[in-house]
């Protein structure tokens, strides 16, 4: 496959697929069509000659097929690895649901992030090997709360990060065959339209071959680990004035040769069970 | 079930299964004999009148069957929150592996836990019922590496506790049913016959309600989510002078009503592929 996307199709299934785009376009975002994909996308496999029409696109991987979620903090400037639940994952056009918790304070807040999935089993893997273990590339935005992340989060509860559904990515995942240098890319994020984030994964401080190398010392890494590599500048946090996210708020995250999740913020309106 | 395992039987195959434990034995580890559980373990299944012969503990919960993996950093003395990956879990009697990387500073410690099992799904659960969505608990090593952890850790990559195999847990699961009351139970820690960790569940600062209720704020918890509660003084970091395992140490962690974890520490002696 060159470019696996999961879709909701017309007949009201969930189907793995093989986006097939028109001529010139690379944003998977408008995928209308794909190949149906039948058997294990990690092992034996086949992409179909049964064309779907493409009625949602979803989190490229189904639930199940997730494993862990690795997220290295801001590798554009200094690194630091976290992991992610996977329940924070979700699709590219899905709703950010902000809960009552997190509009207390300020400081709702964006990251673009190139996400390398892993297809492979590996364990000490060699920088010069790493990315044979991909199966390939998407675009996340690691959504965080800046104040449940670092003030409430200091020797406190960590919980800025891993909110059901604050960790969108897609549109699909752009095989590591057909994108063969990960690392010359352009990643941008744009806030209600006003670009924010804008730079090149050239511009990683460690490099997809190196983080994968370092990450799978003594860490076996599996099919189905999604590894967040970190974000460049421009983030909410580090602007003058400081730029948070708000109720209503589309935020797009873009990857070359992949495409756009596009996310809209709503705030919840109903108070926790507490 | 009363005390979930699951375990090699005598006929090579894997088995969830209900232990049966001889009279006036309450260490799971002890167990010869269980009921073969057929079914979801989460979900509907059967404790059948199969009774089959336990060759070897194995870790209670099947890869497939652990969802998120979140741990309490020191619950007992301060709060924070992790995520490990479910690649760091182990049976109850299982090596702890040592890659090299971890042998070149000074560092590796240990962590008595209770370690809670979420049954059914839930999210912003109150206090009161949290207890309603514990499948049981267990008791679990949460082997670190105070290096990696934080002098390595500190703005640098945080690997020190993810290493495989370095949540080894078990030796079965008691249910919530049987342990009624999470908060009274005596949990320790021996490294090499020597008692190095002593305290009661009932010492923790945040107690389990509290734990889950808190985990649970616009955070789904899935069946099969393991929650580790943190660990009470006596780690080697904290002692003086410091304590650090060392090849062939073997280090077992107990918990009242639920039994011992005993493992052994095992350097590698090969350098890693790199």
């Amino acid at each position: 496959m060159a470019r696996l996307v999961r879709f909701l199709a017309r007949d009201g299934k969930v189907y793995y697929g093989d986006a097939i785009l028109p001529k010139g376009v690379t944003n998977i975002a408008q995928t209308k069509k794909a190949k149906v994909i039948t058997g294990d996308i990690f092992g034996k496999h086949e992409v179909t000659e049964n064309v779907a029409d493409v009625r949602l696109l979803l989190a490229p991987l189904a639930p199940e097929d997730v494993k862990t979620v690795r997220c290295l903090g801001l590798n554009y400037a200094l690194h630091a690895k976290e992991y992610k639940p996977a329940t924070a994952l979700a699709g590219p056009t899905d709703r950010i649901p902000v809960p009552l918790m997190a509009q207390e304070s300020l400081g709702l807040d964006y990251e673009c992030e190139l996400v390398a999935i892993i297809g492979k089993t590996c364990t000490d893997v060699s920088e010069s090997e790493a990315l044979d273990y991909v199966l390939g590339y998407a675009i996340g935005n690691d959504v965080s709360h800046r104040d449940w992340q670092i003030q409430r989060g200091g020797g406190q509860w960590s919980m800025g990060k891993g909110f059901d559904g604050w960790a969108p990515y897609g549109p699909g995942i752009v095989s590591s065959k057909v994108i063969k240098d990960p690392h010359s890319l352009k990643i941008s994020t744009r806030l209600n339209g006003k670009t924010v984030q804008e730079s090149n994964t050239g511009d990683m401080i460690f490099n997809i071959k190196q983080t994968i190398a370092f990450l799978s010392k003594g860490h076996t890494l599996q099919p189905g680990d999604l590894i967040w590599t970190g974000t460049p500048s421009g983030v909410g946090m580090g602007r003058k004035p400081q730029l948070w996210m708000k109720d209503g708020d589309v935020v797009e995250v873009e990857l070359e040769g992949v495409g756009v999740c596009t996310n809209k913020v709503e705030f919840a309106k109903d108070s926790a069970k507490l």
